[in-house]
């Protein structure tokens, strides 16, 4: 790849270039901030500058980021924060004395009692505790151990660094994991930094996007014959596809991980996010204890959790935490040196997870408005949640299920065979090609479905329900319209 | 490596064990973390507990965490991070108007103005730009492009992602990456993780361990015969060595990676930390520029800096950022693509950040008390520098190099035949065996040479200048005697 950069030089005298670099980054792809994101910010750009277009704004939808979309920060949360990071404000009056309470513990966990410095590599030993606590609380007592958690730069790091250790050998023997399709794309990205093989499942669509075990096992055995299957990947509430597992699943799901001797990773970020009627959140170490020791004593596990989701929303935080179950404690003391490179997760991040998992008490003073706050945030979130999928429904051409959970609709959308040949004309996916026509004629920013995997031939796009209603019915409308244009111009 | 758990059950039967786990990471060795500091944990907690020792509390000279180690927090830094956390703060007449004035910009440039948003990858623009403005005051007025500014969870985030861009090949065209020795064991770690070969250049003891180029060439064509050097690793100031490079060292480094053909790494996280008469930092930026457009047109480099050293030592808001130069913009695309899987860094640690590179100017209300604190800071930590030169240079068997810059010291020190012997019969290095002991009479918690890395049959340790004064002279007392005990028993 030899051309003439502007100042006449050759590039292919540069030291590092796409040739020479490692090949397993070139294969990384991250769809929800990928190029249609990209072409969003400079349509932002460009009307900042005045340039006209048929919208005045560019609504956002790609990525699961309250706070950007509006959402206001937990006061509660917030005050403790704001308490640990300037103690001075322990003497002001305006701050409710449990929320200072907070404060104070957590500094006195710290070391020099500022959040400054670092923490335990694994997470200050108090947080980690509350964790342990609030995970036994959740799942009906059964015992969590403060040893077996490990906070991080949010899930995503945890995630990554659960796979890190998993991947060995090499060609036949190389280690696989399997994903459901559709999938949260930090999988398909973390596996390619790290030349593991990617194993496909398909969640089934005709059915609210549930997992069938018949189609573990189909992508079990396929996957034995190149590569050697050791990680069996959930997520549940599912990413981008918003369904909710039901206990019989994860059951199944279990069953077929100890018989196939998979190392199961659970991620159950979306945990509070729970909408629809009929649906609850079962987490995988409870119905794991609840299936008896027979399993409860072998199955390896690790499940993650996060401070980015939820009724929070509090992303910029990085806050997040990992359980590991039946892990080999030599690995265990592997992991725990693997961590301490990095020295430690943020501590105001750390801090924020400390009052997720142990919020005001109902004799507390900052009970009611917490509550108030957090009731209003999930209300509104299940609102939307309903009121998406209704409308999406009304649009010929979409089928959409149900959101049970987590806050993003996976619509499926037929598109007419001329506008599938002009993508490939283009060079687009046609997801891709339908996506960035949406972005510049209606300035709505979502992200094809392509960038999360589908069943060859089927077409989806991932949009979050997080817009304020109001805004989320504008969009909704205008991707109605834009839909039969789109349409009627292909046809 | 199989044998019986608590319950009986064979361990063999683990899916995930060390025999099958990633090899890489098994290599991984972190000594800032290492075996000594968890002894050092477990000895408080007895502490805590009633066991009697010859100590009352352990002083961890272990790690570079000024506030644990009793600094306080610049007052100025905190103010405008309670600010951005919890804005109805920016009512409140207790905070002066320049911190509100920079927390509100700061907010402005959030998504829905809440620092609970994610940022763009790259970290906030208008921070990016901040940055770039600092380096060019820095580098008297040599430009600086915001667009060449990555945001990072601390240096080592960025420093292992600039790695992991240049690994690749195999066997001997598997990619060289040239370290100091004694090094910052950061560097090897990711080495190890990355698969990459570890090139060692020894610093020169006997010269301030200053660096030579002769010695450079002579690594750099040993590894030929075996890999394919591509990186040049330098950290000025130095860690754990504390020498700080001369502007004539830094061309000559320069010249050498243009003419080897290496990419360079600049870790330049303590260049506030300089002491000695007669020093001063220059940034290998700057140098490149002024060696004019034939290096500053062609060589490609990442510079890094953080928010945890220097005057603020905030280590556990992990901020910190790198500004690479020259590099291809088909890289720097992939690059900026590879950050995006982990969302963004943290953005109270980014806000920070800010407030580094922008502090309160000369008529602004915060001016004087901000200096003020920094300047007590930057001037208790070169008193100590010297201090603990001074003392160990009285210490029979201990030759320590000038405390130039950084914060650590690494005096080498002489351990008697027989107590080699002991430490070979035991399994543990010699420094190490050192270290424990000193630990277990002393309640001191050093890190052993053999962590950095030194010369065969050379010894040391590397130990904070952190603790404040008096307990830093208490401990300085302690190591003296311990010496001279250990060099009895052992003679």
């Amino acid at each position: 790849m030899s051309h003439k950069a502007s100042n006449g030089v050759s590039c292919s005298s540069k030291i590092l270039t796409v040739d020479n670099m490692n090949p397993n980054v070139r294969r990384v792809e991250y769809a929800v901030r990928g190029p249609i994101v990209h072409r969003a910010l400079q349509i932002e750009k460009e009307l900042k500058e005045g340039v006209k277009k048929p919208f005045s704004e560019v609504i956002k939808a790609n990525i699961g980021d309250a706070h950007a979309m509006g959402q206001k920060p937990i006061t509660f949360l917030r005050q403790v924060l704001a308490l640990c990071t300037y103690p001075e404000l322990l003497e002001d009056n305006k701050f409710p004395d449990d929320a200072k309470q907070r404060a104070r513990r957590i500094l006195q966990a710290c070391g020099g009692q500022s959040v400054g410095a670092y923490s335990a590599s694994q997470g200050i030993e108090c947080i980690r505790q509350d964790v342990a606590r609030y995970i036994e609380k959740r799942d009906g007592g059964i015992p969590s151990n403060a040893d077996n958690i490990y906070l991080a730069t949010g899930a995503s790091d945890a995630i990554t660094t659960i796979l890190k250790l998993l991947v060995c050998g090499e060609g036949r023997t190389r280690t696989g994991v399997m994903i459901s399709i559709p999938q949260y794309p930090l999988y398909s990205a973390a596996l390619a930094d790290l030349g593991a093989v990617q194993i496909n499942y398909y969640l089934d669509e005709d059915n609210c996007w549930s997992l069938n075990v018949a189609e573990l096992k189909r992508a079990v055995d396929a996957a034995r014959e190149h590569c050697n299957p050791r990680v069996l990947c959930i997520i549940n509430p599912g990413n981008p596809t918003g369904q909710v597992q039901s206990r019989q699943c994860i059951e199944d799901v279990i069953r077929f991980a100890k018989q196939e001797r998979l190392f199961l990773m659970a991620d159950e970020v979306y945990q509070d996010n729970v909408y629809a009627d009929g649906c609850k959140f079962h987490s995988f170490k409870k119905v794991l204890f609840e299936m008896g020791p027979e399993f409860s004593d072998v199955v390896e596990m690790a499940s993650f959790h996060s401070t980015s989701k939820c009724y929070m929303g509090e992303c910029g935080f990085r806050g997040g935490y990992m359980e590991i179950i039946n892990m080999d404690p030599e690995v265990k003391a592997q992991l725990t040196k693997l961590v301490s490179v990095r020295l430690c997760p943020p501590v105001p991040g750390q801090a924020l997870l400390d009052l997720v998992v142990n919020p005001p008490l109902p004799d507390e003073p900052s009970y009611s408005q917490f509550m108030k706050e957090r009731n209003a945030v999930l209300a509104n979130l299940a609102e939307k949640a309903q009121l998406t999928e209704q409308m999406f429904n009304t649009i010929p051409g979409f089928i959409c299920n149900p959101v049970q959970g987590a806050m993003y609709t996976f619509p499926r959308i037929t598109l007419p065979q001329k506008a599938i040949d002009k993508a490939k004309e283009l060079g687009q996916v046609p997801d891709m090609f339908y996506c960035m026509k949406l972005l510049e004629e209606e300035g709505i920013c979502l992200v094809p479905g392509s960038g999360f995997g589908q069943r060859e031939g089927t077409f989806h796009f991932r949009m979050t329900i997080l817009p304020p209603t109001e805004k989320l019915k504008v969009m909704l409308k205008k991707i109605s319209e834009f839909h039969q244009r789109f349409t009627q111009e292909f046809s």
